[in-house]
């Protein structure tokens, strides 16, 4: 008893410890990105948690009578600010994509008349969806709250890493209602169901399971369900006859009938409730079966109690925010900053039960064996600098990412590493092979717990697949024609990019010959090169460059997401290279200089994807990635303070701490990570390398902890708004020459000071 | 060395053994049953055998343009004789149902060009299946062979538990083909398959599933396929499109793109064939993942030898044939008897990977723990005299199937055992809860290696689901209303047999007031027995007769597969309750006698469902299942020798060596366990009685051997055609007295001698 009293004492101080420590939470605001074009979701997760629980306001069909539907786009995460009303709450959700999938198992609590239709969003009486103002809106990251208007309900949301926890507080109703909408879905069409299935175990247990094909061709994701008191009726309808009825006829299925199956289905469940009732419902998913999502919500979920759950979710955020712990200018940029971390931190997302069985992407179940699986792969955005992120502050999670990847192409009937994954499946989205970036990055940095030479030859297999989007000419050609493939120059870029980060890690590894292979198709951009233009441009199978072609446009000239004014800076592997043949620094730097001055006329603007008017600067595209190094190559044109000044702009520009604070889609993190790395100060301007670039701190002060148990602290001196040029470096006290900081340097932990002048 | 000489040499001694026994497989004609109703497949299987590969001579549509199509009813088996066309070999099929599924993964070799559309039966070119000649086909047990004339191709057939093994000799062909057509199956429709899914896995090796809703709700089998030579090309076709194309659009899939889904595809493998080249398939199923297919390939044919496999498959066959021996009057007789023992051992199959796991009923992965699970369990029908069949002589299987049963009813939403089950799937077919006769059976007999208290507690469960068919109300009134329920008679007498059968299992386990609540319902047939008519007879809920109602039709009487006149006679539980309710046995014998003499008028035959006019006899539907006791009936009204002229004449009139030799369909081997009992001289009257009813052996010697390494053996002295009376009946050379053999004096091993005579 005694003992039991001090353990008891003991887990009470370190409780109040945590509490009294700085709640990092706080400074997050979920709703940033929520408008226009960010495809950010405000609802609750755990950081990388496998649920998204989150508010749905719409989500429109993908296509209607077979054409596709452009105003789906913005409903990539759910939630669009402006909607007047909710639909209901679904548990997984992309953060920042710009096409999309997902939405699973769509909840709605309802009073009154049963609606199994949704309803419209100008006449939501007419379905289950609900009014709702921001006014009751609470958004942290792992709690969401909203009053649904409607049928006076109060919604309340937490999550484990696998497990959604609703709590509804209801009025007094006879009839109280849960809606189970198996339809619901992001970029649903017609049949983008496979299959939905759900069985009511018993009185307070659901399970069931849910089968598309959408961007994920073969998807499946389990459930199991509990409600904190008995279901008193429930049932279903099915919005999909078939010819075929089966015997299943003999039974009223639409009445307390515990088996409901088909491709169109909607469940409720009934219950009375007194006045201020509440009715919790914790839903756990799982990517193998129904009896591992049982588990998941048994293992962790034990209790019913919304509030420790909720509390358990609020310290696993605080454990990953604090490890950058940073000291701003003013509170937006520390909202800018927590909120960035928050979104870094929201994927790739867990794909594992708790007893480390996942389906793979040949559809079989496997077992991680010492890792932890991850999916949700948005590499052709995040091997730039949400990887290299995770590589200096995720250390583990980023090897256990790339163990994922490693078994993902292990499973691959192409023997290739993910280009763009999700649950079990390639969806071939994007173009190049940047998984090969982030394990280079892991090898070459020396931070890899994963098998190298077992890495570097999954990469090397993943650079050889002729049939993949244009690769077999490109190994042959030395670029990719553009009369064989579209983008077919960002695509040779990109390949080139890739293939030099392998030769890195191959140096790294002693593999000389699979150096110097990878090392001379890193070359390639140069046969894309146009120099009587100065631009790269679209070259033909018969060698010659194609007449037509506008520079400025995105529009079919041969590049995706950028045009090729852009594009043609995309050499991260060699600045140097790529400046001497563009005629040298004294041509280079005014024409670097014009692309953030220029104007880009309206036409070509409206080309451009995923972003707003905000999200460009003259012609600078900072809502794409593919120019997130830019800014930095001036520090190769010994011209730093260019640097200094155009990365203080765009931070300033480019984030804001309010719900239209995104210029563009925050691309699962990567354009956080970029803000991140930016306002600390320094970039890892080409994955694959051990170098940053230093650029100019936009924080005061941030202490990194490192999973070697070191500190990198960095402190700025004389910051100030207008304070951003550099004047200064000193490295543990010691003065720092240049613009290239190590990442071993960072790992031997000591205090990076910058002086901060107003001029240069 | 000496040592492994000797046990070659035994092994050698051995073999030649097995070779000089009788060859019991040369008795048996797979085609019997294969013209008009009974739903039987030619191709080729082991015993109880997961794979059944199989010639498809059609399918068609189960409803066109949203109606049913009666024509399906001929393709439950998915071939019938008079057909001029094969349109490939599938590897999944029902034996004697009256209700289809399956059909799974069709294989057709073709040469010339490529064709990706089955064609029609009246223009074979227009396709890719082919004419085919009977003079060409050989059928036996575990091979099938057949020349495929418009290609000239020979196809042999041949398979294991788990792998269906096809050999094609081609001509010389620069496009010889395999299509692996996904879009196939049996009683389809369109969106029947949910999803379909295909790796190539490498030149040699394909994985896959297909996935479907029809008589089995949400169905899914994986398949593992190897080439003897390396695949030269590959392809698909998907005959469905959807709005969302995803981001596979990149590649050329229909051409050697090894990822393949969708829901209406077929593929193409290509090769270059010599004159005469063999070509060998090998294609393994599993319930669970393509993994498990690809182990069971690995584990049952480790070789490419088809001589080696069909060999093994043979002495499976004659292993589980040579259980009774018997010595005949004739070779039609033999062939009866050994095509009967082939057709009841083809069905429950094995539904378990070779690493234990199979599907469950909950979709979920489970591990059989000590026994073989199986599925396909036609109850309704197989309960009669299937299983106690293999309650005497495969006392194992029966066990393991049990446990199926088990397993299956613990996996069961409702907690009810299986009424007609496949394929993790309950299909709800038929009436009753017949496991529970099964479980009985074993329970009563002593035979049982499962937990009886526990199976007894799974079949009071499933007894008492309220919601299931009228039960609620049956175990409120004691009958089911027939303004409630259609078919509201014969449900009310099977659930009083069945419950009379719990009541006997709880009896011999001393829970007698399971036993007293149960014998309580047994006599529940009593509440529908209208005596002013001397028939049963729908009752409404008020307590009444209905009044409208004609004894003679099957057409909404309140019966299922029969008429009142026979259904009325189905009390096996008190067949002497029953004839005194009837006016005692002076009023009963005439009553019964003109069951077989009376004629039954067209318009109620046309009735009358899934027999020939040759599948009655008078008003006697042996075709059916309900009446199957009846003709032993006379013994209990101290007529015997009726029993055994009626008996007599059933298996001369009802089953005939030929291909239409069938008179309704076998019902997966129900009819074929009615003529092996008959014909031995014995029937299991009441299943879950010890007790079985003597009739008039049709043989001249069989030798019955137990499991529990005794023999049975039935002499008949003086048989003949004529000669259907049972004069005398020695067991064990002393006089044996009444018509009433118990399981136990059959388990004690020794002879039943009958002398048999032209009088009675």
């Amino acid at each position: 008893m005694k003992k039991q009293l001090f353990v008891g004492l003991i887990a009470l101080l370190l409780t109040q410890c945590a509490v009294a420590q700085d709640n990092y939470t706080q400074y997050v605001n979920p709703l940033i990105g929520t408008k226009k074009m960010g495809h950010t979701y405000p609802g609750a997760t755990v950081p990388f948690g496998a649920v998204q629980l989150s508010p749905d306001t719409d989500t429109l069909p993908y296509s209607v009578n077979g054409k596709y539907n452009a105003d789906v786009y913005k409903y990539c995460a759910g939630y669009q600010y402006d909607d007047p009303t909710i639909v209901g709450f679904s548990h997984t959700h992309f953060s920042g994509t710009g096409h999309s999938d997902l939405g699973d198992f769509l909840i709605m609590p309802t009073t009154g008349k049963l609606q199994l239709n949704p309803g419209t969003a100008a006449q939501p009486e007419t379905g289950y969806r609900s009014r709702y103002s921001h006014s009751s809106e609470v958004a942290t990251p792992d709690y969401y709250k909203v009053k649904l208007e409607d049928d006076n309900i109060m919604a309340e949301l937490t999550t484990t890493t696998r497990v959604g926890v609703h709590q509804y507080t209801f009025p007094k109703s006879d009839e109280a209602h849960i809606i189970l909408d198996l339809m619901h879905g992001i970029y649903n069409y017609d049949d983008k169901n496979v299959w939905t299935f759900v069985r009511v175990e018993n009185d307070t247990l659901v399970t069931g399971f849910r089968q598309t094909n959408g961007w994920a061709r073969t998807r499946i994701v389990y459930f199991a369900m509990t409600f904190s008191k008995p279901i008193a009726s429930y049932g279903f309808a099915n919005f999909k006859t078939y010819p075929y009825k089966g015997f299943y006829k003999r039974f009223d299925q639409s009445n307390n009938f515990p088996e409901m199956a088909g491709e169109q289905i909607r469940a409720h469940f009934d219950f009375k409730t007194s006045e201020n009732e509440k009715l919790l419902i914790k839903f756990a998913l799982s990517p193998v079966s129904t009896a591992n999502a049982i588990e998941n919500l048994r293992i962790e979920t034990p209790g019913n109690d919304f509030a420790t759950i909720r509390k358990q979710g609020e310290q696993k955020w605080n454990e990953e925010l604090s490890k950058i712990k940073v000291e701003t200018l003013n509170k937006d940029a520390k909202a800018n900053f927590y909120t960035a971390m928050y979104h870094a931190f929201l994927s790739p997302t867990v794909y594992m039960d708790n007893n480390n069985q996942y389906k793979g992407l040949d559809q079989n179940v496997h077992k991680a064996d010492g890792f932890t699986n991850y999916t949700t792969f948005s590499l052709w955005d995040t091997y730039r600098a949400l990887h290299p992120l995770f590589n200096l502050i995720q250390t583990k999670r980023n090897n256990d990412m790339i163990k994922s990847m490693l078994a993902h192409q292990e499973q691959s009937v192409h023997k290739m590493l993910p280009v763009w994954s999700h649950y079990a499946n390639e969806n071939w989205c994007m173009s190049g092979y940047h998984s090969v970036a982030v394990i280079a990055d892991a090898i070459v940095k020396g931070t890899n717990t994963f098998d190298a030479n077992k890495a570097l030859d999954a990469c090397i297999q993943t650079a050889n697949v002729s049939y993949y989007d244009g690769l077999g000419e490109y190994i042959k050609r030395g670029y990719v024609p553009d009369d064989i493939r579209p983008n077919s120059v960002s695509t040779t870029m990109e390949y080139a990019f890739d293939d030099w980060s392998i030769a890195q890690a191959a140096k790294k590894l002693g593999r000389m010959d699979v150096y110097n292979t990878f090392l001379k198709r890193s070359q390639n951009w140069k046969n894309v090169y146009d120099a009587s233009i100065g631009y790269m441009r679209p070259r033909l199978s018969n060698g010659s460059f194609r007449k037509e072609f506008d520079v400025l446009s995105t529009n079919g000239q041969g590049f995706i997401e950028g045009n090729a004014w852009n594009y043609s800076l995309f050499v991260p592997q060699d600045p140097e290279g790529m400046i001497a043949a563009m005629g040298g620094e004294k041509k280079f730097i005014p024409h670097l200089d014009s692309l953030f001055t220029m104007h880009l006329p309206d036409k070509f603007f409206e080309e451009t994807e995923d972003i707003t008017r905000d999200g460009i600067i003259g012609n600078y595209v900072h809502g794409n990635e593919p120019s997130h190094h830019v800014a930095y190559l001036y520090n190769f044109a010994h011209q730093p303070w260019k640097t200094q000044e155009r990365v203080r702009m765009i931070l300033k520009k480019q984030y804001k701490p309010d719900v239209d604070g995104l210029g563009g889609n925050d691309d699962c993190g990567q354009m956080s990570a970029w803000y991140i790395f930016s306002t600390l100060g320094f970039y890892p301007f080409a994955p694959g390398s051990d170098d940053y670039q230093l650029g100019s701190p936009a924080i005061k002060k941030a202490i990194l902890q490192l999973e070697n148990g070191k500190t990198f602290t960095i402190d700025v001196k004389n910051q100030g708004d207008k304070n951003v040029y550099v004047s200064r470096v000193l490295l543990n006290g010691k003065e720092f020459k240049g613009t290239t900081l190590k990442h071993s340097t960072i790992l031997g932990g000591g205090v990076l000071e910058f002086v901060m002048s107003s001029k240069h």
